[in-house]
């Protein structure tokens, strides 16, 4: 970049007039013309805190759209920087609220097809070998067909949040009650007030499922499951059980509510798929997005990356509509099932350009056009797991939309 | 682990006796002997929020020594789990107070030797290429000598804390600008009420320095320089100058007060160190410790370690004070300067035990005793760059208790 002019020149030229009205800014020792409260050099400022506050300056939260009366709340994928969700902004959806739960009362049972049934606190649970994993998770809904053009990246696709997590291998609890060897499914069940269940293969829980407790670095949030839950990574989010109760070991799904009538996705013909969980690569560029609008020059086109299968291989940028593609720089560490942000320098010549991404994982999977979808599985095959090709539209005035297609 | 039984036998017993008197747990459908207002599937759960908060059961703050009136607050390291310290609980270390700086009012202004003086706004800066990197800052002061036997872990060390930061490298910034040849330092200069500048190497900026924005995410917090601070990875706190507002670039250091009279380390026959700023391998054990009282049975001994010259390669654990050590697991991925978590499986017998921990980087580099390090720098070298091996009491009663040893 040493040779490229980031700056557009007008803020050079403001800067250099704003250099000499200023004088001596520095040789003086500081006597320059801002208001005594504007300048922070000359007041004490404020002690240390017990817990800190974000700035006055910035107004960060989760959008919790009207129509779903309290059951979602989107984050902000386009105000966030790196890789990190913070915990008080991962986004929410819940079946039947936020439960409070007293650790005190709290127990998970692990039953059926095992040699001898137990339950476990969370003290308990902290006692075993822990685990540390950073990855993504997301809800299977994650994408709005019904977008209009001045759509917010969090307003498209804002159920996808990132957190460190930490608890037990969920293979070693289950070797602490002795699965019998016949089982092949178990059931995961929340203690909130929809008693949420899932039917899991077996084989999920020994390859990489753990029961966590933990979210970067501290104890996890209410609304995401405290003072525990399932983390399946990779798998869609309602299997990721929150305020995880109970266990139960069998060998055969139990096809409970939430994978029949929901989270089963119709086809073409009259046919539909079952037990769809994992999460397909995917991207989305957050910047730049609406409502930005853009100054000529150079910027940076960013964005995430994700698939429930493994890492990121690939992210491929396109500012002219799909006819070229360049690579995307991706931040490392790549993790496996893991939100990957990627970079790509722009100047923005002021002429209308159309901004798209698309992901390739280690499977050689390739994020799927909205065409491809909808040929597919047809039309009617909604809301779950969209993961189009998303395109922006940047206007000769800089002013930035979402590339609105109907599902059709 | 399989084999390994976990549990004290009356946790089991307990177990099965609830199991019978619960009757039917799952069969009757939650038929279970529970205060209503104690079940959380009885009773409708909150609706989502815009920006979350912790369970009423979780008491998670800072800690302020009253002797430091405010200018100091500990992460509770042995509080938190896997790698990353939530932003509100990154530790602070102030000498003037935490600003308050709205971002339309700040400018970095980078001058001196230099071919075009440059001032900067945030929006300039987050237009730049964006660099994100996860590592740990550790206050050079990060080790209480006279701490006596109740001490826990951040009462010890609590002046380190980690984050994903997302910023600019300060490479970028120096070739917009266009840095002389002769130049070979530069002062960063902070807009509290301290003043707070440092000198720093040139190869430093070249190398891996960064001018962060985000933290987890996020915007940087007040306490940690919102709107900007520098990043040195690996190099003592002070130098990674909060509330950023000049770089100076020279051909010598500024040899301000914060590099002479203080953050110098006194030495034996009255010689000092001056820019002594890298932090060295280090290990800390966050459980278990003190105020913990341990059951006997199986646990895990868990901690953090890092280092300031790249990754860690070794952890050592001893559990009898020090003639027998044993390697811990290393949670990955393990990444150059920055905490990593480190595990041992352990079963306490119910007998006196004196347990300690010793990180190895890939210099080479082993973390010194308190026998040492005192040889070595005279026991007047305080209260800087002090990273001995810290060692647990475990009693009789399972009480653990820190164990002091004068610095003499």
């Amino acid at each position: 970049m040493s040779d490229n002019k980031i700056h557009p020149s007008p803020s050079r030229r403001q800067f250099l007039a704003g250099l000499t009205a200023a004088g001596g800014l520095v040789a003086s020792g500081g006597a320059v013309a801002l208001a005594p409260t504007t300048d922070p050099t000359r007041v004490q400022g404020a002690a240390t805190s017990a817990v800190g506050s974000r700035s006055v300056h910035e107004d960060l939260g989760r959008l919790q759209p009207p129509a779903y009366k309290g059951a979602i709340s989107l984050t902000p994928l386009e105000a966030l920087h790196g890789t990190i969700t913070p915990a008080d902004l991962h986004f929410e959806r819940h079946h039947a609220g936020v439960p409070q739960i007293d650790p005190a009362h709290h127990e998970l049972l692990i039953h059926g097809m095992v040699d001898k049934p137990l339950k476990f606190t969370l003290d308990e649970l902290k006692r075993f070998p822990s685990v540390t994993r950073t990855c993504f998770i997301e809800c299977s809904g994650n994408f709005n067909t019904r977008a209009g053009e001045k759509s917010s990246p969090k307003m498209l696709c804002g159920l996808t949040s990132q957190s460190e997590w930490t608890g037990v291998a969920l293979s070693t609890l289950f070797r602490e009650v002795g699965v019998k060897s016949k089982a092949i499914w178990f059931l995961a069940e929340g203690s909130d007030a929809a008693v949420l269940a899932r039917s899991i293969p077996l084989e999920k829980a020994l390859n990489d499922a753990l029961v966590v407790y933990a979210q970067n670095g501290e104890a996890i949030r209410p609304e995401q499951g405290y003072p525990m839950r399932l983390l399946l990574p990779g798998w869609e989010g309602n299997t990721n059980i929150k305020w995880l109760r109970r266990l139960e070991i069998s060998d055969a799904p139990f096809m409970t509510r939430e994978e029949t009538s929901k989270y089963t996705d119709p086809l073409k013909n009259d046919t539909a798929r079952l037990f769809s969980v994992v999460m397909d690569a995917r991207s989305v560029i957050t910047a730049p997005t609406f409502p930005q609008t853009l100054d000529k020059g150079w910027q940076e086109i960013r964005g995430l990356a994700w698939s429930g299968r493994g890492r990121i291989v690939k992210v491929e940028v396109s500012v002219d509509g799909g006819k070229h593609w360049q690579l995307a720089h991706l931040q490392g560490p790549v993790l496996a099932k893991a939100h990957t942000r990627f970079t790509l320098p722009w100047r923005w010549d002021g002429k209308p350009a159309e901004i798209s991404s698309r992901a390739t994982d280690e499977t050689g999977y390739v994020q799927p056009t909205r065409r491809q979808l909808i040929d597919a599985r047809g039309p009617g095959s909604q809301p779950y797991h969209l993961n189009p090709v998303m395109s922006w539209l940047v206007q000769g005035d800089g002013q930035v939309m979402y590339k609105a297609e109907p599902w059709v």
